[in-house]
């Protein structure tokens, strides 16, 4: 009989789904010998999986509950499967990346400063705000104190599962959508990522949602970030280390452009980091793809490809095929 | 010749759209002799438009460029026509509320708190945000950091221009729409504005996008309060006076609703007001509506409805017939 580890923190009622013909082992945080399963659910923090990795024996097959995999291959090695949870992370995640784009554009931290001091009259600082961060000095009246979605351009390097729900969620904003992925495309028109620096100065909202691998790691370093417009706004839903933090950190400082984070590198975040202190940034500690839904999506990804697996039929979401 | 009276500071490029049929007359700020002019663009300013208004004669249409015109007709009386700007502050008014929205299920205040702290480990509060706000208890894992728009039930109180914009933003996330306005409809179902106490239990995020008017002055008061469920998002991005302020005052304070507010009663809300310091409130100073494209949509639609005026065709944004 197949036996398949998991998280024993998880509680069976959400392993209902799972094929009958296979055995639960429940792994806990704590385990301490030698354990032999043919399947492993890690527990989906790296650094608690790390050290139950060590414990496990037999293991041809590893199911992750998260999108990204990074720190699988490594562990692992080339002999194992692995697949992610391809789509069980694309509502929670993707709604992350509009809402960051929303409450910049609306400038809600500004916002929230004003409401904190409890002076109505501080919205007119907004224009100042809006001129400095985007370059634009035109007289407005009223003053603009707010930016639109409406018509942006948008800039979505990566367009797996996650990057088609961005998509799909900012249909009704009707921005103008430039695509950049690994592999070019038709149908939508998908680019390939070495147009990056091509494309960049056309966007005013740029979106990380790839996969960190060693072609991505630091894809956005000091020339990428100068090539970009005044006030461009970088959005990194993705993993921290697809930018150069340093160069993040003196682009942010110059006042050249904005961003939103919900990673870093490295993360966490310590404390007095310069990254925690720049301007024209909104940085969330890796929750995007937090949801009450979360565990119930995942092990239903997970449990649709094990079904697959033992009918011998091909898997979905393989990252990497064990040799 | 119709003579049309504008805010002088809007640029005269800005009105090269109107009739060329009709004398602009700018109207300054500090204007201080009597002047004739047959239809008036009052500046989108209540308090300072007020101040031009006794030195004004003739006037026998208001083209507003504002979507709410609740300080008009006791200002100009009933023998004028008024037409409001309905359509040209859809985009920025539904952006901004589907930014709050978004803002406060992603819990972004209390982010920006952890942000400034540069604690990354104080992610792990959230959780206990989430249990307190919602009411849910239930055992999570990983820990509920977010909560998603998907899925939702979101009562539109008011289904006019930007009331339809905002069903189309919300369409990707997939909510449960419930509409009422002051007259019932079918397809889309539109309940009577009558049934709001019947529909509040239901909805777990209520949005007012209706005109003020007597009927709707105070429409959600304490006992709309207590009818909403624990954690129900309250969003104003009408007018401030449609909610009771001291019912609201109290349900924030005591952790049974959240809100996000663009508008407040008293306007502005001046320093001390309690409200200012409710937990569990966005509040943004009367900002929604604005765009770098104000000036030009709206002008684009008192234009539009000049042309009609003047080739005898019904004027299509009446909000006040004339007698």
């Amino acid at each position: 009989m197949l036996r398949v580890g998991y998280p024993a923190i998880f509680s069976t009622e959400l392993l209902s789904d799972f094929p009958c013909e296979v055995e639960l082992v429940p792994l806990p945080d704590d385990l301490d010998h030698e354990i032999n399963i043919d399947v492993w659910i890690p527990i989906p923090y790296a650094n608690r999986a790390l050290k139950i990795w060590p414990h496990l024996r037999g293991v041809r097959l590893v199911l992750n509950l998260m999108a990204g995999t990074e720190w699988i291959p490594a562990a692992v090695g080339p002999d194992v499967t692995i697949c992610n949870a391809r789509g069980a992370h694309n509502i929670s995640t993707a709604e992350w990346t509009i809402s960051a784009i929303l409450s910049m554009l609306k400038h809600f931290p500004f916002f929230l400063d004003v409401q904190r001091s409890g002076q109505w009259k501080r919205r007119f600082e907004a224009s100042a705000n809006y001129a400095r961060i985007t370059g634009d000095t035109s007289e407005f009246f009223p003053p603009v104190m707010l930016e639109e979605l409406h018509g942006k351009n948008v800039l979505l390097v990566g367009h797996g599962a996650i990057g088609q729900q961005i998509e799909q969620m900012l249909a009704p904003f009707h921005v103008n959508l430039l695509r950049l992925a690994r592999t070019a495309r038709a149908e939508p028109l998908v680019h390939e990522v070495s147009e990056l620096d091509t494309l960049l100065p056309q966007a005013e909202i740029v979106v990380l949602i790839l996969p960190l691998t060693a072609e991505s790691h630091h894809l956005v370093g000091s020339r990428q970030l100068a090539l970009m417009r005044q006030g461009t706004l970088l959005v990194n839903a993705a993993r921290g280390p697809i930018v150069d933090t340093c160069a993040l950190v003196e682009a942010l400082n110059s006042g050249h452009i904005r961003a939103a984070l919900d990673v870093t590198d490295p993360e966490p975040l310590p404390e007095g980091h310069p990254l925690w202190s720049c301007p024209n940034l909104l940085l969330t500690p890796h929750v995007a793809g937090s949801s009450p839904q979360f565990a119930a999506r995942s092990l239903a990804t997970a449990a649709a490809e094990l079904r697959r697996y033992l009918a011998g039929q091909p898997m979905q979401n393989i990252v990497q095929q064990g040799v």
